[in-house]
């Protein structure tokens, strides 16, 4: 007689059903046939020497990527909120201030992160869509003289690629690391890690990388290495200790020990989509998603839509952000797309739901032809979905 | 002119290099073809209503697999470390006392992450291959008085499999969780979540259900839930707070809103992993573990080689540990098997280098034919591996 009380589930015995998706959102994109290929190859150890080669690549990758010499440099085995945990974890101790520019949902995220990690987090908010000047970042952090702040520069719920130059030099004038989250822009719009003083910068593999979710690319500089290993208290995940990730990614010159399993599969993919980026070079990548955005954003407006990022030198290239049609639901919107196209776009997130539509061109999927269909989709969208309300 | 200055690195431009490895050690184990395909499959969004079916089936796997009904039930966006914080970031809150069974790695690192969490962490500390008895835990639950007690159920650093009858009734009678770490028992032993009264069960993607690493089953009970979901502070981390993933994982009956993007590859490929568990079911899975083990056993046994475990009722049937033979440097057997088999046997763990080796036979990997080919790999390592003193 078995002793089971819980049954065989019937659902988990019929095949795994999986339609095909255009994902033109703002992430996942599409990942192509070659990076699934790397990532369904056979694996092998967490802690084989061939896998610390792959590792070492992905290293290089990531610094190209970063524009960065930093030493300290890895992918780390989670989500882009996981890396956003470890900058926090890691840079910040509890009861330390730390500033957070909130314009949109990643602001919030890394306020609420700071907050439960124990230190004392200080908003400067503005509404989304809008950036900081200088000179208000320079009044916070002459008030609040804060260990970090944090920034987001591809803001994907509201569609701005906030500007960095000028930021490293004035965090540092304030003892202050600068952390910038760059999950949404990473690889589609400039970024020099070193030449713009970033300490902290992360990312995420499943946007212009191409990659699947689940693994995210983080880099240290000089400085927040020192504030990080000269800490009184460890941080709060051993998980995400710093300490023990440098070893496990051969950043310490020590040999290395056993730490956690990494996502062999995961670090495949994420190493070929680097290998990609390297082969077609960077700043290649940056003119090629600059010139899709601009085709896209002129085919809008064609449609008669409004972008919500008035300013054309704010716009992210990776992300576009739509204002909602005037009396249209945006929900219908996607839902026919969906529906019609097998297509994702996507309404905003956070403080932007309501607001916006948002279509995403990211590496892979960042082609004309691409363009060219969600502006048909759209088109269509909007002859057909009803008015609710005029 | 080029703004770069980090240059393409060169090793990038090679092709991914990857070996064929037959994973017998503690894990990762060799992922089947069937799985790397499901996990190679192109992705749709972590939001997309298939993937919360998708979603609701590895559910229903971990319900199966764990034999709970526990309605709190998911996998955890990486790997079974992440999972361990999972727990006890969201069951305790700082300043609560837990009781942590340290008897091998997994005990010295649940301490170390109470620790980090600002628990107040009471260790109950046995020699690596010991268990603690019904009296010991009962002494140290009426002295401590702890909010959640952690024993692990497969000891895979030392390769015991520590009994669990009791145990749950025992914490109750004391108003203490049980917390238990099946990362390496999960399939190949048996558990039963809710007959044993455990309130918090994890397990990790890459043993017995050879999917890649990255992946963590994870369940609560109800009384786990009651105080999860009454405390008095938000647990230190917002990616693993199981408020916002109760709501991800279709757990709290809400409309689902977005928390974290979901390693849409990797859960793809814990589906697979869980279907084909169910196909062969659980309790001829346990039996045919239990059946390869001992004949692997019996062939050591029969080589000389002594088992680091003495008591046959206690010993992992899914990873085995072996006393280092007299004389013998564990790293020459261990190289010489890699180097000649291409085959991944592995030295101790924390408390155990040095004085173990490890073998395992999980899942895909569990076969006559792989028992027979780890012995003979073993004699010749024996015969040809230099004695270092006698």
């Amino acid at each position: 007689m078995s002793s089971l009380t819980v049954p065989v589930p019937a659902s988990l015995l019929l095949p795994l059903k999986v339609p095909y998706r255009l994902m033109l959102g703002p992430g996942p994109s599409n990942v192509p046939p070659r990076i699934l290929s790397a990532g369904g190859r056979p694996i092998i150890g967490h802690m084989h020497k061939e896998m610390f080669e792959i590792m070492d690549d992905i290293k290089k990758g990531i610094q190209y990527a970063f524009q960065t010499k930093n030493e300290l440099t890895m992918a780390i085995s989670g989500s882009g909120h996981a890396a956003m945990e470890a900058a926090l974890y890691n840079a910040v101790e509890r009861g330390e201030t730390v500033l957070i520019g909130v314009n949109g949902i990643w602001g919030e995220r890394a306020a609420d992160i700071s907050e439960r990690m124990g230190a004392d987090a200080k908003r400067l908010v503005k509404l989304p869509g809008e950036c900081f000047t200088l000179q208000e970042i320079e009044q916070a952090l002459s008030k609040h003289k804060p260990v970090l702040f944090f920034i987001t520069h591809g803001e994907s719920s509201t569609g701005i690629a906030h500007p960095l130059d000028g930021l490293g030099a004035l965090c540092h004038k304030y003892n202050c690391l600068l952390l910038v989250d760059s999950v949404a822009s990473l690889g589609g719009a400039p970024i020099y890690m070193d030449k713009q003083e970033i300490d902290i910068l992360y990312s995420g593999s499943q946007k212009v990388l191409n990659a699947p979710p689940g693994t995210a690319p983080i880099s240290f500089s000089e400085r927040a290495k020192q504030k990080i290993f000269s800490r009184e208290t460890k941080p709060v995940s051993f998980y995400l200790d710093m300490g023990w990730l440098a070893n496990y990614w051969g950043c310490d010159g020590k040999p290395r020990v056993y730490h956690h399993t990494g996502p062999v599969s995961g670090f495949f993919a994420l190493r070929e989509s680097l290998a990609i980026l390297a082969e077609q070079g960077l700043e290649n990548n940056w003119k090629h998603h600059q010139e899709m955005a601009l085709y896209l954003h002129q085919g809008l407006e064609k449609l008669g839509l409004k972008l919500f990022v008035k300013d054309k030198n704010l716009r992210l290239p990776t992300v576009t952000t739509i204002a909602v049609p005037e009396g249209y639901d945006w929900r219908d919107i996607t839902a026919y797309i969906m529906k019609n196209y097998s297509m994702e776009i996507t309404g905003g997130l956070g403080p932007s739901v309501g607001m916006v539509l948002r279509v995403g061109l990211m590496g892979y999927n960042c082609t004309k032809a691409n363009a060219d269909l969600v502006l048909q989709a759209l088109g269509d969208a909007l002859q057909h979905c009803q008015k609710s309300k005029v």
